[in-house]
């Protein structure tokens, strides 16, 4: 570090810029982010690192989109849990022809995310090289209900539902996507929720991931919802079953559970798409009662 | 992700690679990792990433050296304040023709220092891409005595010392220190030490970052310990006071506090190299009681 090297200029904009948000924490500057107190609960952990020409295009997408996605991912794995967002920690390789103006903006759109979600960035990294741009977000949080929601928890006979349109989110979604905070914390509320996930992988894929051996899945090919842009593709069902990067979360319930017993306007976006059942395997049915296995794939970051 | 991809047979090998360390956590596989019971006490976090050709070469260091370092630089920083280590997470961004092999060796370097210092490794994120190698790691402590040790507590006429020699790192060291916790967590049991750091970027850069405003620092140029490496070199008094990633605590204690007050051999370790003064800038005496101004500059990554 030379002082007064970009690297400098940026860690003193950095200090000002975040000395609003921390509260008790000790902030950026030294070894370790200080947490003097911690909500008694279960704590959840989750790590996310995006890279240029991997989970976006710094060519087409804005410094301030790619942040903010940075943290989006983040804090989509928060909400599969059914958890709330407390801290994140933030870790920059910058490439060397970039200036102090691109990485600014590019924390601009990390932070006003984390703001909407009430969550502190109390440490990090910065490095520069030649090399794509680089973004590692670790972000922690905790319980807020009786219940965190896992993977491996799906009862046979459950219903599968999703909280919103599938398909097509590289069309732009899954740098604008809103993380599904707020509907998870709902749906931790609710015992009949089971086991729950984020679609990033695509439905197929990360329904698997949800599956307990001896277990498989219907899906119900007139019930999944399509994202708007792609309802007027040939392959529009296969894009919602394969596409990945969604960020909309994706859970099993018992047949006491309907999308009303959600109080909030949350409801509306929750669509039930298929069963839980004992034959291995996904297999999707068509409006004529036609049954065929899917193949497990999915988006390969 | 492909069933059966280089991603999948790793998370595959990982699962059951990292079942026998964890206890009632919740591990990979998971949205986020689950930490039912932490200490109760205040907690620490800090993230570092690593990139080839910046923090190491990939033609020249073997991966299970690099997955060491990529934790072990996380561990100099929890030392840095004192603290124990408890958790990390741990993300990958592997070059596109990296085999499976290469990927285990990496997190077996990784793993055996994790596990020297009782850290779990409890999530991740794994990604390839058409670029350098990148590794992400991020650790959770907690403070086990009365104080954490911080950057901005030092007073003049503080005594500073440092934890083992400096100077020419690069030659191995980098690679293969050993993090600096046991020490780390004996000095944080006495209140005569003030301020603490690890040396990353260089001695005289990291001691301008424990400075106060209205302080500077003088160092004994006869008292800085040299690493046995360059201690033939002409140049061996810059390279320990500019060259970095020694990974050595720097710290500063009143004039109260002697190393003979540590109790373990750690002691023999120790060694008073300056002192905190109320003239600004950092200075080096020389044994003929010449004084000269030091240029703040160090290490960049």
């Amino acid at each position: 570090m030379v002082i007064n090297s970009m690297e400098q200029q940026f860690l003193t904009w950095l200090e000002t810029r975040l000395a609003q948000q921390t509260q008790d924490e000790t902030g950026i500057g030294d070894d370790c982010a200080v947490m003097h107190s911690l909500p008694k609960s279960s704590h959840v952990i989750s790590t996310d690192i995006i890279v240029d020409q991997v989970h976006f295009d710094v060519s087409r997408h804005s410094p301030r989109m790619i942040g903010r996605k940075a943290i989006a991912v983040n804090l989509s794995d928060i909400a599969a849990m059914g958890a709330s967002p407390d801290y994140a920690v933030v870790s920059l390789v910058i490439p060397m022809h970039w200036n102090l103006t691109q990485v600014q903006e590019l924390y601009e759109g990390l932070l006003q995310l984390a703001t909407e979600f009430n969550t502190d960035i109390i440490g990090g990294d910065f490095n520069r090289h030649d090399g794509p741009l680089t973004i590692s977000v670790t972000i922690m949080g905790h319980q807020t209900s009786d219940g965190l929601k896992y993977r491996n928890t799906a009862i046979v006979g459950d219903d599968i539902y999703v909280t919103g349109p599938l398909g097509g989110s590289i069309l732009g979604h899954h740098l604008l996507f809103t993380p599904r905070i707020e509907i998870g914390l709902e749906l931790s509320l609710h015992n009949s929720v089971r086991a729950m996930t984020d679609i990033t992988d695509g439905l197929v894929i990360d329904l698997h991931s949800l599956l307990n051996a001896d277990q498989g899945a219907l899906l119900y090919a007139d019930s999944i919802p399509l994202r708007s842009e792609i309802k007027a593709d040939t392959n529009a069902l296969t894009r919602a079953l394969y596409d990945g990067e969604d960020f909309e979360l994706l859970f099993t319930a018992s047949p006491q559970f309907t999308p009303a017993d959600l109080t909030s306007n949350n409801h509306r976006d929750i669509h039930k798409l298929g069963v839980i059942r004992n034959e291995e395997g996904i297999s999707l049915e068509d409006s004529n009662a036609n049954i065929t296995k899917l193949t497990l794939h999915g988006y390969e970051h």
